[in-house]
């Protein structure tokens, strides 16, 4: 009988309630990235979890990369791509087209808020003097209009949330002298998780999370003490492109939000999956005395 | 694999978005009675949908009756019950056992809901001077400590709902020299729902709904225009308990109340299914120049 | 001439003013109870000096007890009581009873407060999760639903103090498991007293006050530390139940109240006539190091 | 006993309550002056029923005169004092004057409400903008400085009331081109009580109040209906100096104030008597349609 | 002496007093555009222009265009321009770069602005659904994402105003279905004006202002009221791009701006030395009975 | 060209951006007296200075005194003037007379700067129990109703400025025993800026400043360290009426206020020159640790 469905979806919302009641008026800062932004179903889904959480009451923050939506334009614009150790190097036009690239995209995401029904508002690291920064070099070498965050602003923030909008923020800065720089998406949203104290500090990435072992896929880690984390990154067991994430980990933490989560985007849903119904389908890094009690995959 | 059974309920989740949006920060009174408050499985049920209502942003109000529970302390008392015209001879003795009992229920529902995670508080007409009544006559004669609302005084209502709490009403008011009075507890959700301009009011009750054929159970109607309402009463084609109920609908949409549901309280989820997924379980009373557009039962 | 009654009654209000001063905008918790309760005289004039305060800015809440109304209901219901060193064993059936009894007790006293025209609501400690409770044991042995105070969350008093409501407070609670206990309704006055600083806690009991010779009528004393209160303990000057409600005393002013009193309610306008006018009708407990100055029956 | 003595007082108090309901947090325009204000001991007393209505919770707003004392100060500095039609012509060095004892005054007000713990701030027509006028003329002839007001700008008494200091406002204004005017006190009080639309204006005089006949002090009226009052003037039955002020009070009822009290200042706590006792000891002077009904001297 | 420098400048502040006072806190909107965005000095100075007005108390919303921007990127990224009825004929592609180029323009606006002290949010009409637009077509053909603007939902602009941000708006709209519309920024600026009631509407264009004859660069009107700004344009008397502007003029102040100002951007400090100095050097249109008193070149 | 003189304004306007950002909303106390009370031209350049610093958004407190006013009034009204110590003896008819010459004095500058667009609020140290004083000795002699500061409440002043009010304050206080004083200006606004930790305390006197050498008008000090003030006080390099005001500056800085100044208030202009444009015409007083870096006379 039909009505059976509509008292399984009843279950299922009935099933939410203690989820949604630990994290009603908890603000989570959600960093969005990677290949889940390149496929239209995928970051519909996410954005549905996005609106889902901000209407049960959640205060979010999203702050998003670019990927390879940058590579693609400065292509289109004729320009030359060249990287030091691994960053591109960011020169005036560079940064001018980077800038470009980011705000389209922080527009899309937050038309296709809104076409679910939520008020969001897009800004960059300029608007309100958000984010602050300095020139970042990598190995002594000037790689350009590349920032280090050296403060933020949340005041915008704040505001933004406070009227009931979504901030939807794009990584870029400006210097002391008004200079526009990329900043790493990770890092900025682990700054903004700092600055207003997240209770939950969450990354949508291309990876399914942390590995006890980093050759093998199943020694996934559900929980991981912030201790551990610094142990994993010590003994060389997690890979290049995980160091710096587990960083800011362990530094979001050390710096009063309470938890933080790595997720792989392409597994659909994985914002509810995770830190609403938390069925540990990534890992959770925890401050060291924290239990690692109401475990997922159960 | 375990995860589909997640990922359907996180489907489920998504489903309710446009209904979440629709319901967020609007006003509700929901009168909960009859047999739905006999049976602990459906009590729980009850409060569960009432619990999440709150929680996605519903301001919700319920107001409760006293049903079986009333006879049976009445005579536990060893007091007599009289009726006339069906209704209970009300005497100062009866009050008082009438009184005690609705607050006994009110507060148990407030424990309830508490118990959910939700803070709740218990209120009778007499707090905050709610419930203003006059003396009730039936077929002219004299019953009692029944009484009819003359004004309603939402200020406590609002109050409380501003500082998130769940207010929980028992059908108690008093008259102008401070005596107690029952009320129709209808009635109270009526009165409330036109004094705060309710977008929907709700009876939880023991019938199906309306029908257009009283004896034939298959002649339910799921949306029904106050007009068509008028003509089912002056037509005879509605019975005995049901007429007072539809002047109730009749009057709350004709002072502000946008949409007036019939449904039956032993329909598990009833509140959910019908409020919030509008599977059309019962019947829903509309305004005249209302469209009977999203339709249930699909 | 009739003018000068008028003047007379002028210039007992302008004596008033300093005491005004003193108390406006005070937050004073009363606890009423005892024989105060069953004379409807006495009943009347206390709740006039409670409407009184009330008016002239005091921040009152009101904590009651049962008293004999509870026995006479426990005998009506046909249900036996059962005593372990003079407590009231409580099961599952009594706190029913209890709790009912004190509910109707609660809204006699918003209905009369109300009745001077001042918005009164009754609470219990469940609602807005008031007061939450452990099973108290007496001598080790379990008395059943009887509580002592673990936690309370005044948010809810606040709330209604600020919209101008007075506060009237049955002593039920509720544990973890959400099941209603019944407590002693002193140490829920003074637990409330606590918990929101109160300026002066009041208790109105069946005693004249404290006694430097508990056998002698005429050795009342009107102000007393709270060390000396320690000695009176501990050298046996004190009897039964006086002793706890002493220690509630010495405690409350351990935890921010600066002042309690001990009043006869047998006294018309007791709570005027010592809180308000400063008369030394009963006993004053203060902190050590206040001096015992501004002294009654001068 | 002493004790007695006390509850007597209580009850006084108690006698009170209904008074305090009447009249909390209601606007009242006092005006004071005459001779009322030259005795030491009328003038405590008159600001002792100040200080105690403010407490209870009225909001008052008091205007005063300069009476006698602005004549003295005119003879100290040698000057003449010219009058015409019984107006003091006012050139550029009496207002000087006028305006420096009107401002003593108002300060010794301050300070003697002060002196009984409640917040005053003295205020002229000029601070904040309060009172703009316009040049009077009187019998065609320019009389110097005098003025008529023009325009009240009330937000400073807003905003002293809202932070519960008492404003005391003394009756100097400016005209457009920022000179310095001497403005009757009664028309003062009664553009200040219309643009603040008070509950009661009260004129604290040097008569006993309105007489059906002028030259027969028993034929005193308690309660007059403004069109009774416009008879009176018509009629020629009411004096030189109760004309003007019979105007401005009807003027302020035809303004939405509810009543205007004339009292005389000489006796002792006139304002206590007739606006918080409604002992009826001067004239009240009613809307048409308002019934004469809570009388005094009852 | 250097010291008659600073004197002098001194005196130049005091005599902004009075148009300081005139424009405190009150709403003006500024559509920023043309060649005086092409040049950094004029862009400078325009902006400096702008801060002052924020930092004295002006509710400044900045709405600007992107001009040859546009172009040069579409050129850029190798596409064709087509144009129908000099309107663009903006295909999926092109909106793509308008939307890039435009979000472009209004960071680095944002920027200037910060580096001298304001705080600026720059948004788009997406952001909280500012700008809701319906196709425009142009002769009855289509032209692609060129948008009519249906409705303005103020509230994120009110909401940057409250907390002191300076916004700064791009003139992208979305439809129905949430696709992106380029929007004249005329109209856009008129829109939001409206939608705010906002006190005067500038715009900043290439031209000199409004002329009585088009053709005769000495003809300029520097107040005109809105019936003669309808005749200009019926008799022919303005050319091609003025037409639509006067329009949008005669609009707004037919829907509550009290002054639409049309200035040459090549002036510098154009907007001081119109709005703030009222020195005539472009066109004011003014209401129809509106003297047009306080005249500019004196 | 007459446009180039609107041109030079508009630059000098810009000139002053930084200037307004440096300190909008920030607290400074000006003390007003001396000479530049007694010329009406001087007069009216500070109060155009005081409104200017209030419009660009200021929190400006005015402190006055009465200067030769006072010994005029006296004289006036015949009584001799005598004097200890250079202390004016005030005794009560004194201590009357010099209360009407400030409060005269205070409503002048209140119509004053109300002549110019901005409201004003006059009060005394009376008002609100703004300043509370003990008698002060001179010498150890009586000099009757001179007063020393005890106790600032400034709550009647965050009131005023609140709501935009700029309050003018005349050094007048009361004792316990509710008697007035009269209190040395610079006292009262240097306690006043204590008690609001202004921003800016600012003397507007008869002297150029502090001198390196007291008899060498060249050696005038631009920025002065409270170290090296202290130091010229204890070499008697200052002279007698400076050493109390020196010490005022040293009191205020070590007390929060971050800057003193003594300014020549025969300088036109003198507030603007020095607390706005930095211009160094007097003597500015910092903290030791603070860099004398934006030196004026530049």
């Amino acid at each position: 009988m039909v009505m059976q469905k509509y008292l399984d979806k009843a279950e299922a919302l009935i099933e939410m309630l203690p989820y949604i009641q630990r994290l009603r008026k908890k603000m989570i800062v959600v960093k969005y990235g990677g290949s889940a932004m390149m496929d239209e179903e995928l970051k519909k889904n996410i954005i549905k979890d996005v609106v889902l959480l901000k209407l049960v009451g959640v205060k979010l923050i999203i702050v998003h990369g670019g990927g390879k939506e940058i590579s693609r334009w400065v292509h289109k614009v004729d320009m030359e791509s060249q990287f030091i150790n691994g960053l591109r190097v960011t020169d005036q036009d560079t940064i001018e087209v980077v800038e470009m690239v980011l705000n389209k995209i922080n527009k899309e995401l937050v038309t296709l808020v809104q076409s679910l029904g939520v008020k969001a508002v897009g800004i960059s690291g300029k608007d309100g003097g958000l984010l602050q920064v300095g020139k970042k070099l990598s190995g002594g070498k000037d790689i350009g209009y590349v920032g280090e965050i050296r403060k933020v602003d949340p005041k915008i923030l704040y505001n933004l949330l406070e009227k009931d909008f979504l901030p939807i923020v794009c990584p870029i800065g400006i210097d002391d002298a008004f200079c526009s720089y990329n900043i790493n998406a990770d890092d900025t949203a682990s700054a903004i998780a700092k600055s207003v104290s997240a209770e939950q500090l969450v990354f949508v990435t291309d990876t399914k999370g942390v590995f006890y072992d980093k050759d093998d896929p199943s020694s996934i880690i559900p929980k991981l003490h912030i201790k551990e984390a610094a142990s994993l990154i010590d003994n060389g067991n997690v890979n290049g492109g995980m160091i710096p994430k587990l960083q800011n980990c362990i530094d979001a933490i050390n710096h009063g939000v309470s938890r933080v989560h790595i997720l792989d985007g392409m597994i659909p849903h994985c914002l509810l999956l995770e830190i609403f119904m938390n069925k540990g389908i990534g890992t959770a890094i925890l401050m060291d005395d924290e239990e690692k009690v109401y475990n997922g995959n159960d």
